[in-house]
């Protein structure tokens, strides 16, 4: 059911970066469902995480381990391990303790990341009996395998990789991420992981994921449901033999991969949406502010209507202008709106433009992959968010996703 | 595929108001898609409209000429004149100057009202030619009928009355109404029609209408999509016998039937809401003040997570807790929040409750209608919102509403 592309490309392996997977038998598809991520000594690590206020355990954990010194990553899916109260947070702290004790670290070291559904308790036991086998697999090579493990009712695995010259030395990036249902990611994605062996200061590591998040994950949305797990980890292992990055040195050809695998793997997350039979880009121009623009996007992609009406490849501009109309913003003009379904012009001056032709809005809803383009004639600012259409497989996937 | 209750109560006649319907040929069932209300000499006519900033053409027009002296309501449905910029407008004008020239009054005593596809010129020729049917058939008791030509993709006809007594002497109230989709009424519903026979002025009248609309049809979403269309109306025709209704005589009585009414129509509306197979009540409880209160339980309501596994009677709570978590509440402290499917107590502390056991969680679910109550432990203040589920239904419809 994904859209367009799905192949996973080739994942180039990142020096300093070790994985492993196994299946630990929380999902019941006999499929790996742990991953463990060994940092190397003296790799600097930067995240972000949800901002649902009912925030997971293993999400409390990871964001307080993130300030230690992280040198593992213990990722489960099929048990989200949200909604699970103290107990979930214990369960969490066990976890790690045993990765730690496996692996001769500080359970603070390791940060944990759980994805699947919500409030049932995390079944630690299968976890740490599966370790040993994660552990034993670890290799710089199994990146996909690791985008695999983390897939929930994913139907593609997701991964990208660019590598960025920096003084003429290489530096790789690879990411990975799962996605499908509760997106609409709000500072970060379902779980993302990308690595990459530059060597760069944490505090500017951050501020690259930051930056690159801001303009990829959070701007797509399937169902508009933040989910209680999301993250987003980038690891810097060092071991590249370009130089450190600094803001004189390399950082705008590094933030700009960074930025690349985001975008990558976040219209992979659209792509493979639950039930998404359309990939939709829709763009807001002339706004009076980016955050108008976004505002407007996200209202169009979020409407029930104008997602039913996608899966119908139904051109019903009406709904699209009606969801514009109830955006928010204060004082719009709506005669100075424009309104284009792909090349299509269908709005101007508030109505259906003069030399539309249903026949040519049909001719572009019939594509897989379409974009929106609204003009709000208010000023300069733009924004895009990528969405997809609402199916009855989103229903079906939704209504049976625990039974 | 309406949820329970959906037999249309005995409409009381409304001393004052006449009705009359037609078969202008717009919609394509055959079936009435007309109506024409006149207003007795010296009725006061309230009405509240759609806040969506692209209102249609007929929401422009009605809003003005409520200003001017009301004789006359012209309603059509199966065409919304809506994003039909200056042909919109104009063909508003001639419809109503067609009702008036047939019926000697002022162009501006007309308020017109539009509901149906969005986008697509109005007929107004269809309109004019079915008016004498309509007006030859006027009569104090077709609220029914008018409650049938209205309809577009509701599934039953929607309508109540009340008598309140005032000073001993009867006050009637009737109203009728239309929903199914697009439903998230801001200042007022689709379209709702009240009559009553009161003697009020005009100010305390709209007075009423904007209360009962705030406690009514504002707490009702299907799909979280604001119509361009919205309007409610409520005429006084001051036939009662009954003294004038001010603030010293017979206001709360008069203000409560009218509510009661309200909630009357905007719980049929939701139990018609679009695919619906469950009505569902979302109570928010000890916020820090109402508007607080019905962000979290609009969030909820607005999800489509929860709404699908409503549609699946499962009873996966980690949803709902997801949507209090994004509802944008600052300072939330979840380890206060209760939570309430029916009467079985799911969530404590931010977790599942001790005592908990998912078949008293499924025997709620499997109920046609439910109420979840959450407890944010904040404050003193509560609010209440009215939907339904999503189903396979919603998809349906709205996917081939235009084919």
């Amino acid at each position: 059911m994904a859209v367009g592309k799905n192949v996973l490309p080739e994942l180039q392996r990142v020096p300093g970066i070790k994985i492993g997977t196994a299946n630990a038998g929380i999902k019941q598809t006999g499929r790996d469902d742990i991953a463990v991520v060994e940092l190397c000594a003296g790799a600097s690590c930067a995240a972000v995480f949800t901002q649902n206020a009912f925030c997971a355990a293993p999400v409390l954990l990871a964001r307080k381990n993130l300030q230690k010194n992280p040198r593992w990553l213990l990722i489960n899916s099929g048990n989200a391990n949200a909604g699970t109260g103290k107990q979930g947070i214990q369960d969490a702290r066990s976890s790690c303790a045993a990765l730690a004790e496996m692996t001769g670290t500080q359970p603070d070291s390791v940060l944990p990341f759980s994805t699947g559904v919500i409030g049932e308790p995390l079944p630690v036991e299968k976890i740490t009996t599966a370790l040993p086998k994660a552990l034993e697999k670890l290799s710089d090579n199994a990146w996909e395998q690791a985008a695999r493990a983390i897939m929930t009712t994913d139907t593609f695995a997701k991964g990208s990789s660019r590598a960025v010259s920096i003084a003429g030395r290489t530096v790789t990036i690879t990411g990975i991420a799962k996605g499908a249902g509760m997106i609409q990611p709000n500072m970060a994605t379902m779980l993302a992981f990308l690595g990459c062996d530059a060597k760069i200061a944490r505090p500017l590591l951050q501020q690259c994921l930051e930056q690159a998040v801001g303009q990829s994950f959070n701007r797509i949305t399937v169902d508009g449901d933040t989910s209680t797990n999301d993250a987003c980890v980038l690891i810097a292992s060092g071991r590249s033999t370009a130089p450190e990055i600094t803001g004189e040195c390399g950082l705008r050809e590094f933030a700009g991969a960074v930025l690349e695998v985001c975008q990558d793997l976040a219209e992979a997350i659209i792509r493979d949406g639950e039930g998404a039979t359309k990939f939709i880009r829709i763009i807001v121009k002339q706004a009076a502010s980016e955050r108008e623009a976004l505002q407007v996007a996200k209202t169009i992609a979020h409407s029930p209507l104008v997602k039913t009406a996608f899966f119908a490849s139904d051109p019903n501009w009406g709904r699209i202008l009606a969801a514009v109309g109830r955006a928010g913003i204060t004082g719009l003009d709506i005669d100075r709106i424009v309104m284009y379904l792909g090349d299509v012009c269908i709005v101007r001056n508030g109505g259906r433009a003069d030399d539309y032709q249903e026949a040519d809005g049909q001719r572009v809803m019939d594509r897989e992959e379409i974009s929106v383009t609204v003009d709000l004639g208010r000023g300069g600012m733009s924004g895009q968010v990528l969405t997809c259409d609402f199916s009855y497989d989103y229903v079906r996937i939704n209504a049976e996703y625990r039974t």
